[in-house]
């Protein structure tokens, strides 16, 4: 059973549980210059993008992921038209952000162009939108790209990385977050991948804490399922310098000019509603604050 | 990596894909007059309750099942007193009932008592209200008991079930509906756990087909996660007799005199928004029906 030649698995280890995908074959492997990149042929989900031994997205159900890092922030900010991404390799949050068409820039600035590359390749329809003229791709880092870049030059930064370890470790950090808010205009927002709200509710404190620390006023939890990952339950988290995160442009996402495949502003509702051990913990955490 | 000794996998074949918790131990296996029972000790979810081979629930994450299975059917019904579970056997769900001060009787119906003594041994915090003088325990055919059941006798159905295969698939069935329907009072509800919105849409069609064809004026599907469960992500269908389902006691619900750990007023909301996936399969439904 769950012969290692036939399924991929990913181990939690401390948590003691494990996911595992039937592969057809593997398509691509290679370690790059930051990580370690594998493909596979799945015969239910498509293509498997894995990085260092973690599932990054598949082509069966990573929509549900990209469209909400991209669609609740920019429905939530009043004028959103300079967007930054920060990780994101594989394109897809930008095709989502380039779906706006109001954005007059997109920005996606990942480490490792190889990620890029090899989505190209294996999930071209998320590279569809590389050749949007409001579109540009760097590869370098994005954390010293967040410190050089002008005060209040953006209007919503999107941190699309992989797990808190390896390369994306400074991207949870209390200094990043205030490069963050000061690159970010008055109405700006952050939103960035924080991990499962059953498996990793350490980490979904300590971010919480330090952007609060960085002065961001409003900061949410948006709730998500994401089969592939750990717990099949996944959290993005949203922090304003100005605007209030529980409103948004309601009537805008309900009329919107394109398609998604789970965004709607229902769900874009639903997501902000916190499970009662999530509240409870929360009003803790702003009794301890005061 | 996995060997079977040290993890219990499901495995779901049409999608290629496994759920795989590491185990200490088997506690118990029985194969009972309908069906296989196994308890593992499992190194992170607590215990875990297996039936023919399908994760059951574990001690870490039964919550969001049952009280997602039972809080908002009750706080959508206007004055739920009369309850029936079909299944359930594991008490879960009779538990989170029982802890509405206003139902008066909460009847119990599960084909297999075994089910009823392993949870009480493995899983006793799920067996805590049993002794309640509301409670009652049957172990016999839901579905006959049902049919001889006195016309709107009952405020609230739960159907509580495994999945549609093997003794269950009695449960899914537009004759088993049209029972419930005429049991059930002028403002009754049912409420069914309906598989993956995932994996299991041709199902969940069905279902909402079927009960739509026994009568039900107004069909709701609720998500939630659901972390040890195919695809991790899992939903209930409310169906009501007389009743609108988009609205519910929601001061009641905020207002309650109980502890939960998932369910609260805006979850109960969120639950009811549909990704648009979702949102334009059932359009197109609505189109075939007029």
């Amino acid at each position: 059973m769950l012969d290692p030649n036939r399924w991929f698995s990913e181990v939690v280890e401390n948590e003691g549980s494990a996911f595992s995908l039937r592969v057809r074959e593997k398509l691509h492997e290679e370690q790059s210059r930051y990580q370690r990149i594998e493909v596979y042929a799945t015969e239910g989900f498509g293509n498997l993008m894995v990085i260092d031994g973690c599932t990054m997205l598949s082509s069966r159900e990573n929509f549900i992921y990209h469209e909400m890092m991209s669609h609740p922030a920019l429905f939530t900010h009043p004028a959103p038209r300079r967007i930054c991404i920060i990780g994101g390799g594989d394109c897809g949050t930008l095709r989502e952000v380039l779906k706006h068409p109001d954005v007059t820039s997109a920005v996606q600035i990942d480490i490792d162009e190889r990620v890029t590359r090899v989505s190209e390749r294996y999930f071209p329809e998320l590279t569809e939108s590389n050749q949007d003229p409001r579109a540009q791709l760097l590869f370098e880092d994005g954390i010293r790209w967040i410190q050089e870049a002008p005060t209040g030059s953006l209007d919503v930064l999107i941190v699309d990385s992989t797990d808190p370890v390896g390369p994306a470790v400074g991207l949870f950090t209390r200094d990043f977050y205030a490069d963050c808010w000061r690159v970010l205009d008055g109405s700006g927002i952050l939103v960035q991948q924080s991990e499962s709200p059953l498996y990793h509710l350490r980490i979904l404190r300590e971010m919480r804490d330090a952007l609060r620390d960085a002065g961001f006023s409003d900061r949410r939890r948006l709730l998500f399922p994401q089969p592939i990952y750990p717990s099949g339950w996944w959290s993005a988290t949203m922090a304003a310098k100005g605007v209030s995160l529980a409103d948004f442009r309601a009537e805008d996402a309900a009329r919107r000019s394109f398609e998604t495949h789970y965004y709607n502003a229902e769900i874009h509702r639903a997501a902000l509603a916190q499970p009662e051990f999530l509240r409870r913990e929360s009003a803790l955490e702003d009794c301890q604050a005061d």
